[in-house]
């Protein structure tokens, strides 16, 4: 093992210095204004869940979670997402009518990272549950608040991309019947390895026919329309009411205004396991890589001993900031540097403009080492040195 | 091992629920409104670290770090204070001209608990660090600047103990000579135990003179007067140099208009080993518990291998929300309700009340199991449901 630094921190984590700070900082209170607009309420959950409760829950794998032990032998582990910790507190304390919660949630979240100058093993998610409302509203309610925040931060080009994993899954019982073999086609769509899909799909004993039903499902992406496409894969109710379901989904986003930014991919799979119905993504097209997504999980509540459906999204605030463009802007200071026998119209000359909003620092000079370079770093510098008038 | 239930957290783990979540943050943006305007920036750090470097060099007792083991088999800790952090950063990234540096943190720390119903052990701290600066102008600053931050938040009655460690540690050295003594000594102090420091005193084997110096020191609680008393407690130069000094930040904390919030007591230790000057404590009159503390600690720097004089505090605002008589305040909502033909109305009625800053709920009815529960938990309800002309 070799010896550390003094300056080094574990791999994945990261320092957040000030002029990053107030640009995450701005931008959190932009999104958490929309989302309190929206009648969603705010909670924070404890930074270590047990294990064997909300960690198992989660759908985030084993490996990457933080465990450790408490002195009672119970292990312990880092919360690797909110979803779990918030359904474990609407199942204990909130859901006693039974009546829909709007829970949301600004919260670093940790993964174990296995290697250097990866990603991040700590990052802020901002997002939303609508816990206890099974209604299609409430599916198009989470994904017309996401485009609403992603406007209100104006960022520039971005697409939601929406699916729905029960079509998907009927799809796959009617053609491959067993779970397992549905699984295995799951995870392809899952690691968007869409050649890896065909070829297994060719190989496959099937009817041509079924074949070409599966091999058809790698088409459904785009507008509205390939929801007619859509409901000649399916031979069953269950599919075509499904799909029906996304139909009504998407006329309640016209309904917000929204339709624009929406996209549809019936091949979409965000988890191997966790959600249950419409799910959804968001992009910007600027950036390759996943700005946020969410859906509906309408099993993980029970695993709290309460039945209730659920959707929200979470959002990536690192990734959202890279999206944005973002180039850290220091703050505005001005340094007002004074001798000793000038501290008090030093103190007063600072009072006056920290009353006006102005952020003002007070600087013996008797503290500086490199009066030049200091003064350097601030937007305004005054002087109350030596006898003055 | 007991089976743990569902809806359970780890020792000492607590959730904030909306109606403690909205009154955190309000008070959580005023104080950090102050540090701003003090020309102080914020910066986060990770919530892990090496117990190697930021674990072993902070000042909370080993038995209180969460440890866990990473996958290249170091230990590392949750975060049990924000001062070491902020001196790894300081000193790696920030110090290079070695001129002051003003930084500030909203963060929670982490301290493992041993018994249910206790202490929390995770809980936010606001603080600040002046960093690379020795004069006492700065210890001077970082005391106005809590008293400034106590005020804007109307804490009512508050007093800030002011002691020197400095001096206390002079006056051991002149009369018990050894530090193992001293240590024994500081330790009554450290725990407030003012009559064991009295027995333990009266059993020394020291001349009358030094056994009566060292009972006297319990007596150096008051006003700027007690530090002529302690004057005649100290024989050499230094210590009677420090005791000039507190005088001098006395003078400064009078130019800034905040001496009324201040008591002077040279008993006072805030840690075993850490704070290497003046420090302090802050007390609301109405609540028996400390708020905050701080004070200089110039050695803590050196473990990063910079050599810089630093001055923070650090408030808690758990403690804080309690001796404000904290009482949650649920947010007023507005929830809209409506059946499905009247979204779109619905949706623009929304919309033009979320303009205005309102938070507004759309909720379809049909999600919904209980009308009259459910109603009964917001500020204001309007319906737009059946046929309306």
């Amino acid at each position: 093992m070799q010896k550390l630094f003094m300056f080094e921190k574990p791999l994945g984590m990261r320092d957040t210095l000030p002029s990053l700070y107030e640009t995450k900082k701005e931008l959190r209170s932009e999104l958490l204004r929309g989302i309190e607009q929206w009648g969603y309420q705010l909670i924070e959950t404890p930074t270590l869940e047990y294990y064997d409760t909300v960690g198992s829950s989660s759908a985030i794998a084993d490996r990457q979670l933080f465990k450790l032990l408490d002195q009672q032998g119970h292990t312990l582990v880092l919360r690797p997402d909110m979803t779990a910790p918030i359904a474990r507190v609407a199942a204990s304390k909130l859901l006693a009518n039974k009546n829909p919660l709007r829970l949301a949630y600004s919260a670093n979240v940790y993964r174990a990272q296995q290697r250097e100058g990866g990603r991040p093993a700590e990052f802020e998610q901002v997002g939303i549950e609508c816990i206890g409302d099974q209604t299609l509203s409430a599916d198009a309610e989470v994904i017309a608040l996401l485009v609403s925040l992603l406007q209100n931060i104006r960022l520039e080009t971005f697409a939601v991309t929406v699916g729905h994993i029960g079509f998907v899954n009927e799809l796959f019982l009617e053609t491959v019947g067993n779970e397992e073999r549905a699984n295995t086609l799951r995870r392809f769509l899952y690691e968007k390895n869409f050649v890896g899909y065909k070829e297994h799909v060719k190989g496959l004993s099937l009817s041509s026919i079924d074949k070409q039903r599966l091999l058809q499902l790698l088409h459904l992406r785009g507008d509205e329309n390939i929801i007619e496409d859509a409901m000649q894969l399916v031979d069953g109710e269950r599919g075509k009411q499904l799909l029906l379901e996304l139909q009504l989904v998407c006329e309640h986003l016209r309904s917000f205004g929204v339709s624009k930014f929406i996209k549809l991919d019936l091949t979409l799979l965000s988890h191997m396991s966790y959600y249950t119905g419409l799910l959804f993504e968001v992009y910007a097209e600027k950036v390759g890589f996943l700005l946020g997504n969410g859906g509906r999980y309408d099993n993980l509540l029970s695993k709290f001993h309460v039945d209730a459906p659920a959707t929200g999204f979470g959002i990536r605030i690192d990734r959202l900031l890279e999206a944005l463009g973002y180039c850290g802007q220091e703050p505005l200071i001005h340094s007002v540097i004074y001798s000793s026998d000038n501290l008090k119209r030093a103190i007063e000359f600072a009072d006056e403009r920290r009353k006006n909003g102005e952020r003002v620092i007070l600087q013996d000079i008797s503290g500086l080492t490199n009066v030049d370079a200091y003064t350097k770093s601030f937007a305004q510098v005054s002087f109350f040195i030596g006898e003055q008038s």
